[in-house]
């Protein structure tokens, strides 16, 4: 973030000294959206689900998904971009690793796949900044923590969060089979029922940045 | 971090990419520990600290309390040390700056005020690393938050978390009237009843970091 520290519009959200990091974020209405055609889920069952978690473990080892926080402004809030499946489900933008894949590299290829026209020639890229934590899925079944739990020497999943800054204006195209919501970090702390393990504590994740709000 | 990242001895626990952080912790068996003198406590009624924050706002404006995170290794898990007072309430080490103090320096104070011997000639020091996460009071009476809630212009106390890395030994010498407790990252997370609003996150804000277990 070295490179953003000279900028002298900080929002009163701010640290002032050297250890503090500044973001900027732009309007909702800097941004266009578009939709595309649906993308395919695997519909299956739980005991299937788990079958093939566990086949596909014997075969790659360590499964790594990558998700992306992303934030724009409305109302003078920071709001957290939602991929919602189904009425139901809310995820952040992201997915798993191919085996060999970079986070990096899968990030972006997963980015692209959920919020812009694949293959577009004039993409404008991903901005992938850094990693704000990790969560770690001891066993098939078990549930997600942000440590590996003691004990624990095989886990089977990590879960790996990055801070990816938008420019001040770009096109997203959606999937018609998914949702693309703004939500108030005010709305998803701590909000476990809705929004599940991880998203409710994005925002103690991004408590440290001062969000330099650009209403251009 | 950038100086500990060549660092060869990364636990299983640990990204290995460019964008990894390596924490070293050591045993707590490497850690002596005494008592001194009890330090006072402002012992006052509710409203009582209710006046005197207030009138301190007047004075001084936005509050600010500055808080240590700080790790050892017990069971080939990471703990963390808390203070606990009267039996009851956990704190993270740290308290209020004083008017016009930094950070650094007041965080450092607090630390030798309730971890060394004051004044103590050869104090080897604190090593005082990243800010990890920021919590707001928006008002005198409300809970805190991870972020300034929306419509909040004159926040009236700001707490912020501070990784502090021990070195390979050291003396803590704690006031009588407090407690210092190693508590397992895996105890702590999410864990509100225990250890209220802030201490249950630091598991979060530590789990991009890869622990380098030191056991020498």
């Amino acid at each position: 973030m070295s490179d953003e520290m000279g900028n002298n519009r900080v929002h009163e959200n701010g640290s002032d000294q050297d250890q503090s990091y500044v973001v900027d974020i732009y309007p909702l209405s800097n941004y266009y959206f578009g939709s595309k055609d649906a993308i395919p889920f695997k519909d299956e069952t739980l005991a299937d689900r788990l079958l093939r978690m566990k086949s596909n473990y014997v075969v790659h080892g360590l499964r790594t998904c990558v998700e992306a926080v992303i934030l724009v402004e409305l109302f003078k809030h920071p709001h957290l971009l939602l991929l919602q499946i189904r009425n139901s489900i809310f995820k952040l933008p992201g997915g798993r690793l191919r085996p060999g894949e970079s986070d990096i590299d899968g990030l972006k290829r997963k980015l692209t796949r959920k919020l812009s026209l694949n293959g577009d020639g004039n993409e404008i890229g991903w901005e992938v900044g850094e990693c704000l934590g990790m969560w770690w899925k001891p066993d098939f079944e078990t549930l997600l923590f942000p440590y590996l739990p003691p004990n624990v020497k095989q886990p089977k999943e990590c879960t790996k969060l990055f801070l990816v800054k938008l420019p001040v204006s770009r096109k997203f195209i959606v999937p018609k089979n998914l949702k693309l919501l703004a939500v108030p970090l005010c709305q998803i702390h701590e909000n476990h029922k809705t929004y599940g393990p991880i998203i409710p504590g994005v925002p103690q994740l991004l408590s440290k940045f001062a969000f330099n709000i650009i209403d251009s």
